[in-house]
C-alpha cells in the first residue's frame, strides 16, 4: 500500500505483485479532509481512513514518501503531520514500513528521478493496464510509490540473497 | 497534559488545577528516541510513551504547542511528525486537544509573548512551586503548555458563560 501523504488530499493505493513483473491495481482513492476543519479532527480522519484500507486491504508493507525540507515550508508541516500518521498506521499493526523519496518513486517508476507528474500519471496508467490515468495526481503517486516498493523489494531481496549466499561456508547449505 | 512535541526530545508535563488560582505538578517527563534510529520506530516509541501517560493520568484535555513554519525547516519536519502524533494519542480517546502557539504559552506564563526560554523556566518553577527548575527545557515547556490551557480554558469559559448569559431571553432560567 503506497501513501503520498497530505492533510487535504491523501492518496492510497494499494498494488499486488511480485519484483520484475507488472502488478495489478487492487485499489485506489484519495482522503480528503477540510482545511478549515480543527487540526485534531483532520489528523483524526485520516487516521481512520487510513486504518479502513489496512484493515480492509491488509498489505504486506506500507510505503510512504518521504517529507523532504525542499517542500514548500508552508505546506510541509501539515505534509509532515499526514505522514506521521500514515506511518503509525502500519507501524502499530507491526507492518513493515518504508519512505521513500520522490526521486526514488519518479526512478523506479520512469527510470528518471526528475520525471514530472505527467509523465509519473502515464508510466502509472501503462503499468498497472489501467483503461484511464488515475485522479487525481495524489492517487497516482500513491500507486507509484506501492509499485516502487514492490520492485525495490525485489532488488533488495536479491542483493541480500547474493550477499548471504558469498557468506555460506563452502559445501554448507544455504 | 501539556505537549512540547518533538523525535528526540519530546516534553510531557501533567499539572491540576482551576483557572485563576495556582496549578499543582502531577508529573513531568521527556520522551526521547535516538536520532539514528527507523522513523517508524521513532513515532512508535513517541505513541507509546505518550499514551502511556494518557493512560496512567488520564488528563481533561491535551495541550500540544502548534508547530510554526517560522521553525528551522530542517527540524520543523520531526517536531511536526511528533505534533500529530500527540495530537492523535488525545484525539483517538475522545480527549480534547487544544493547540498553543509558542507566544501564546509565554504570554499566559510570563504576561511577555517574547520571554525566552530562561525566563519561562523560573516562572514555571514559581508558579508550580518546584524545589528546582524542571529539566531539560522542553519539560518545563510541556508544564507551560499545560498551565496555559487551564488557564486560558478558564477564560474561554468566562467568555462563553458571558455569551449565553447575554443571549438568555430576560426571564428564562439559564
Amino acid at each position: 500500500m503506497g501513501v503520498d501523504p497530505g492533510l487535504t488530499r491523501c492518496g492510497v493505493g494499494v498494488v499486488e505483485g511480485t519484483p520484475g513483473r507488472p502488478c495489478r491495481m487492487v485499489t485506489v482513492g484519495v482522503v480528503r479532509t477540510p482545511p478549515d476543519a480543527d487540526l485534531a479532527d483532520r489528523l483524526l480522519t485520516v487516521d481512520d481512513m487510513l486504518s479502513r484500507y489496512v484493515e480492509k486491504y491488509r498489505p504486506d508493507a506500507v510505503a510512504v514518501e518521504r517529507v523532504f525540507s525542499q517542500h514548500n515550508v508552508a505546506s510541509v508541516i501539515g505534509t509532515a503531520q499526514a505522514s506521521a500518521v500514515a506511518i503509525l498506521v502500519g507501524a502499530r499493526r507491526g507492518i513493515p514500513v518504508h519512505t521513500y523519496t520522490p526521486s526514488e518513486a519518479k526512478a523506479a517508476i520512469t527510470g528518471s528521478g526528475t520525471a514530472d507528474k505527467k509523465q509519473m500519471t502515464t508510466m502509472v496508467t501503462r503499468l498497472l493496464r489501467l483503461d484511464e490515468p488515475p485522479k487525481p495526481a495524489d492517487a497516482a503517486d500513491a500507486l507509484a510509490l506501492a509499485i516502487c516498493h514492490v520492485w525495490r523489494g525485489g532488488t533488495r531481496a536479491r542483493i541480500q540473497r547474493a550477499a548471504q549466499l558469498q557468506q555460506t561456508p563452502k559445501g554448507a547449505q544455504a
